[in-house]
């Protein structure tokens, strides 16, 4: 689909594995330590528009994550959303399928020379909290969830 | 489970309707007009616990959903979100599976003799706008969507 982000090259800096059916990447922005996107592959506008066995990866995408994010950094629960919003600022909308999901923590936690906070735990995430690293260190936090896949 | 909110009696004035797996109740808060909780009905902590009968269920709800609101409403999109933040505040955490699921619009909507607005539209929801509207008209957007539920 032309000038859809998820259809277009995707920023792989964060690539954290694929499957059939989607792309697991490493968030560019991480204000909670190992957000990540899990994006379909195939241009579907809803969650309505997703097949059983896309809905039965992406569960299981979500496990594997879960399960990789805690043993990696000690996270504690996680947020998942599904959104879309910005899609709906363009008109036509292009929306295209894709979930964040944002570990969350009780502590602090320090990897590869940064700390991580998570100051609201308890509560809704805060969007006017940033924290835009430098790639190295998106990187490493790839590297680090990936030892832990299975 | 004790002590769960969603183990417990729900507030079933926005009862819409429940699978084998799951309870799926009109919010009480309407700031986005039919603003629903898909609540699994066993008590499990994390998404990554959910069986593929209960994945493959909250999938037909959510599609079952999405077409009903659109008819009833006009809702143009949706944002859904599992979050379980505030079960986090609670030592020891008591988290149960639950999901928010937001229609969004473009567009004022009368309904009930309420003007249902989304200023925000295009962007991220709004928690500080809050919209606790009489138990009756809960009851009639009940009534609505579920005339489209097929």
């Amino acid at each position: 689909m032309e000038n859809c982000h998820y259809c277009g090259d995707l920023n792989r800096t964060g690539m954290l594995f694929e499957t059939r059916y989607h792309n697991v990447l490493v968030a560019d922005e991480q204000s909670y330590l190992g957000r990540c996107v899990i994006a379909l592959k195939r241009h579907a506008e809803s969650l309505s528009d997703l097949t059983e066995e896309e809905q039965l990866d992406f569960f299981k995408i979500v496990k594997t994550l879960e399960g990789a994010i805690k043993k990696s950094f000690g996270a504690d629960m996680f947020n998942l959303t599904s959104m879309m919003n910005s899609s709906y600022k363009e008109d036509p909308p292009n929306p295209h399928v894709h979930w964040h999901l944002r570990p969350r923590y009780d502590h602090d936690v320090e990897f590869a020379g940064v700390t991580f906070s998570d100051p609201d735990f308890g509560k809704h995430y805060d969007r006017t909290r940033k924290n835009q690293i430098d790639e190295l260190v998106i990187k490493q936090i790839a590297e680090e969830i990936r030892k832990y896949l299975g």
